[in-house]
């Protein structure tokens, strides 16, 4: 009889369960709930408004998620629920909540239904910049150590810069919260009844690490006097590293989910961060790029080092034993879908059309024809910032070479393959400080479909590009956390390389870089360097003195 | 009763015919005619190919604009042709054709006919650049003075290029001319047997200058032993200054063209160098731009200056008594048209079509609701290489400051500021260098069509910018010439100044900076010039690489 394990992944407007049988890896079962609030960024569903920047959810359309699509992926497979072994859990991050002292949100307590601040912040709530602002100034002027693990800076998107926004805006709300919790680590209470913190959110988004733990009250006391005791007062709950077990299945959580009770519950992690095993990576080597709007890129490394401009990197952040190192491009898919929304005429479309093609596609078609450099085009992949290894979200993009002859499709590939070069450069700099990348696993909508983008990329990087082959990477990877929760004796396995050797998914046909586009490649990546270089180096006052002028 | 003169504007495609009223400076008349043979850049009329970059006229067609449009105004207008004190004529240049001894364009001779290096070799005929490269070279070589006035480099578009060219690939022909002469003089010498050589032409395409005349036998005897008597026997013709007469209407030319035998003609000029009087300049201060596809931009000074990157002085150039100076933008409105060609989504032009606006209209109406700045970009006017003052064919165009945010009407704005930044830094160079600018007048169609493209240049150059009246500037100013050919005497001017308040054409309207604009403009242009130096100068590869990548 066969066995399978469910991921269940929480994304920004709708939560996936998917269930997968772990010997084979075959997806028997996807099932997707939307939420019905959505992202709350205007109002609460009462009406009430909310700021500039804010970005909240309504919790209960988490469990919503649980009730019907686990319930749902079982009755779409047709099996048992006694052949479910084990469950993980992924979600956005930093995405937070306040629970009471009874361990209830905030926000399903009638007195607070009308307070924006009782409701769960997502990821990209930007309301608490101020906090984050004073909590970087703070640790700068106590040359606090946990900030150079951060690259120097707190992100407004960060856990306690969202909490000190409630301290500072509404005290009482504040003192009645017994609990700030991920979302993550929320679902599975809700699952297990166990506070666990899971080391990935604790450790990307808590200036959390293993050796240092917390900063100290000392310091949260300087930030805010109010504030000195926030880590024992409102980060309660254990610290687990991800890849281990958090409880089973509750008896109300048998009855909210359909879930067999004592099923196997894995700690919590963020989406990307935990999802190197669906992609077929369990030890350093590789690299996963997380490819859609933006890019995310992840790589385990054996040692612990600093790496300029990689901002974030955490011991059992990613997989036990290691440590996670994230990096990031800030645009990626959403620049090719800004030129496409923005500079393409209209016989494109009409022709794209015509022959039944995607213009991506069309447009790939059309830009294929030439040589790399034959354009006379090179481009700076900075339309929405540079993440690494710059850190500097006031930069813009170039485009320099333009002539009269230069079409569309020659923009649109100087535009694809800065984003490859942006790539290449975030791997040089992780291979200057000793970290080696033999090859990247590309996952995500984009590298399926774009075939030409993904040939540009191993010609670029010199490297062999696997795909990752499920739609649903994410999920895989939750439910193979899932199997590893349960372990060998339950039906799961014990060693993660096994689980990974039979559920992950990566298609059959690998990109392999050809020796003279590289070498045409290597000769625009000289130019995109001195571009990056020059725009990037913050002496220079040109991108800066732009954005003030925009601003203004 | 009024008394009139005739312009005849020779342009690439077609002549023109204007016949002005010399008191009021009415326009009463205007006739076109197009060039039966157009452009021949592919085969002669016979079939006979031709090679890459060559672009050939035929002469005859020329003739025929004489005799179809002159008599054409003179009907349009319903006036007598004693009433036509003068006529005056602006050619393309340098646009050159071979006569035989017996004056007559071997083209028309039946043994030539086949022979493309028979037939005028039109301005755009690029196929003497070996020739080209070979002048300047030994001109360098042995320190010429001359190369100096032209930046010091000698353009295959020039006389001494073209020509020999004729006696390298075909000796026999070359040894057949008795003259070697400018398009514009030819006409000249049609209407008055007189054999006259203009010094606008010879000056800004000849490498002639009014004090050190033609450049030695020595020197072009070292170009090519049998080039060492070129002057003598190939450019025949005495020079004469623009701005003077050059002979009278004979019986021959009157039968031709339906004037009166005796009638008064000046000196040919080339279109641009010429035109400055149809826009109300006849002295030092003022800057003419010929705003097109490209700009042309023209200036007077008293006295002789070498100024850095501006190619090509002439003494009595462009008016008689003063140093005329040109300067350049390689694309403008080509810049524009391209834009609108390539980058437009459909969504654009179905607005402006619904709202009867011509697209550009629309993007101005959309661009000028920002304050300058306020998008964030900064662009190079260079997708046609940079004239002046880098002279520079090989460099390309840049925008940078790009984010997800920019819209099409802020590329497009940017594009039009590209092109004040690049006219500025024009002007500063002149500037610098002691020759002063009080206000600029703007021809062509761009200008009176463009308004928010003349108030930006107004507030980027803190100069009221006039704008010139006529349609038809250049055939406008060769009238102005014609009845100062013909003097007081004989009812037309002596004094320029007076042919020039009489009859010039400036629009009532001026644009005048304003002061907050220009403020933020010169924050801007900062950041023009930052990018400008960068990417112009020539120890920065990155430009010239990408021109190797496009060719390689």
């Amino acid at each position: 009889m066969s066995k399978y394990s469910i991921g269940v992944d929480f994304g920004t407007l709708s939560g996936r369960s998917l269930l997968v049988n772990i010997d084979s890896g075959e997806e028997v079962g996807s099932c997707v709930h939307e939420y019905k609030h959505g992202v709350m960024d205007q109002f609460l569903p009462d009406g009430t408004p909310l700021g500039v920047d804010w970005a909240l959810q309504d919790p209960q359309d988490y469990l919503d998620v649980l009730a019907i699509t686990i319930p749902g992926v079982i009755k779409q497979a047709g099996i048992n629920n006694e052949d479910i072994v084990g469950i993980g859990i992924d979600f956005t991050g930093c995405t937070v909540l306040p629970l009471n002292h009874k361990r209830i949100p905030l926000s399903f307590i009638e007195e607070y239904k009308t307070n924006p601040h009782a409701y769960v912040k997502l990821w990209k709530h930007h309301a608490a910049q101020s906090q984050a602002d004073k909590i970087t100034e703070i640790a700068q002027e106590r040359n606090e150590t946990f900030l150079k693990r951060y690259g120097g800076k707190i992100s407004s998107e960060w856990l306690f810069p969202k909490l000190l926004q409630i301290l500072e805006e509404d005290p009482k709300l504040y003192s009645d919260i017994d609990c700030f919790i991920e979302a993550s680590d929320w679902i599975v209470y809700i699952l297990t009844g166990e506070l666990i913190r899971n080391t990935c959110a604790m450790g990307y988004k808590a200036m959390w690490s293993k050796k240092e733990g917390l900063p100290s009250e000392d310091f949260f006391k300087a930030v805010n006097g109010q504030f000195g005791n926030v880590a024992i007062s409102k980060i309660k709950g254990r610290i687990q590293s991800i890849g281990t077990k958090a409880g089973n299945i509750t008896a109300e959580a048998a009855n909210l989910t359909g879930l067999k009770p004592g099923t196997a519950v894995a700690v919590g992690h963020f989406d990307a961060a935990g999802s190197l095993v669906g992609a077929g990576i369990s030890e350093p080597g590789a690299m996963l790029a997380v490819i859609g709007t933006s890019t995310c890129h992840i790589i385990l490394n054996d040692v612990e080092k600093y790496i300029p401009g990689i901002c974030g990197y955490v011991e059992d952040g990613m997989i036990p034993g290691y440590f996670g190192y994230e990096a990031g491009q800030s645009g990626v898919g959403d620049i090719f879908q800004w030129f496409v929304e923005n500079n393409i005429p209209n016989s494109y479309f009409q022709e794209a059309e015509n022959r039944s093609l995607k213009i991506q596609d069309y447009l790939s078609e059309l830009a294929c024809v030439k040589m790399p450099g034959e354009s006379g085009l090179i481009a700076l992949d900075w339309l929405n910032g540079n993440r690494s290894v710059l850190v500097n979200g006031r930069l813009s993009g170039v485009i320099a070479g333009l002539t009269l002859m230069t079409k569309p499709e020659d923009i649109y590939r100087s535009f694809l393959e800065s984003t490859g070069f942006g790539t290449r450069k975030i791997i040089d700099t992780f291979e200057d400080y000793g970290v080696s990348i033999n090859y990247l696993v590309a996952s995500g909508g984009i590298p399926q479909k774009n075939s030409f983008m993904m040939q540009m990329y191993a010609d670029i990087l010199n490297k062999e590009v696997k795909i990752s082959g499920s739609p649903n990477n994410c999920a895989l990877s939750a439910a193979i956390w899932g199997a590893i929760a349960a372990g060998t004796k339950n039906g799961g396995y014990d060693k993660l390389s096994d689980a990974v050797n039979k559920m992950s998914n990566v298609q059959a046909k690998s990109y392999y870089p050809c020796v003279e586009f590289h070498s045409l490649y290597n000769q625009m990546y000289k130019y995109y360097l001195q571009l990056h270089d020059y725009f990037g180096d913050l002496r220079n006052p040109i991108m800066d003195g732009l954005k003030n002028l925009m601003s203004r």
